[in-house]
């Protein structure tokens, strides 16, 4: 089924970029990256430093997958920011991931991860594309603040 | 002195967001945050779930200058990646601030905070305005993935 409007389809390649992170499809996730040789990307993981240019994104995706052996996302509060040719992604990705096993066990432990993402996708011949990718661990909860209103 | 280059001209949109900040100039920062009427603007900031809209976005700065007596960036590493009428900027914030004084000092005691942002802009008639900023606390060292290459 093709995706029917813009937002349907950069929401289809945010999804797809989820599940080739679930698959371990090394290929996958860097053919979803921008690779239009002329605009850098960047990646900021859970706590990491800004990685940038494929280079160093794609090492660290090839780092994080030899070090998983098993991760699932489900993502809450999508939401599509669409302007033009380029479009601004945020999610929750509530993850479920596990390293390799260990001591003969089949998996390593289950560790379950709260992270926001904003994804920023750009609009190519090819389709949306990966342009920036900045996952963060959310420390606080989200409905503190409507109890911390500054009085007066 | 008027920014030559677009890069320039994003730079120095991104240099007065976080000055504005310095200054406490909310009206400033409001300004400085898109408001086209059709492009939803997202933040998140550090540990903090995502905002959505300027509604939740610039009440949260509201909330983050009544609670910062003192705050000041430091900015390293701002990376400009230039998208005909779209900016990704990437930098780490050095922040040092401090809360409201207690017991009667001039001021509350000052912490420090290392910070990873990446803020995107987009073009409008009137200069570059932040279409979203995600901030990230760096908790790993950027130098320790050198030593940890996965063996073949």
């Amino acid at each position: 089924m093709t995706p029917q409007t813009d937002t349907e389809a950069v929401e289809a390649a945010n999804t797809a970029f989820y599940e080739a992170m679930e698959r371990g499809d090394f290929e996958e996730v860097s053919d979803l990256w921008l690779d239009d040789g002329a605009t850098p990307i960047s990646c900021v993981h859970p706590g990491w430093p800004v990685l940038s240019g494929r280079g160093e994104v794609l090492r660290s995706y090839a780092l994080i997958m030899a070090n998983t052996e098993y991760i699932q996302f489900f993502l809450t509060d999508v939401k599509v920011s669409l302007g033009g040719d380029v479009a601004v992604v945020t999610c929750t990705e509530n993850i479920l991931s596990g390293g390799p096993a260990e001591d003969g066990a089949e998996l390593g432990p289950l560790v379950g991860q709260l992270v926001v993402a904003t994804n920023v996708f750009r609009r190519t011949s090819e389709g949306w594309r990966i342009w920036s990718h900045h996952g963060s661990p959310v420390l606080t909860e989200s409905d503190e603040e409507e109890d911390e209103e500054p009085g007066a």
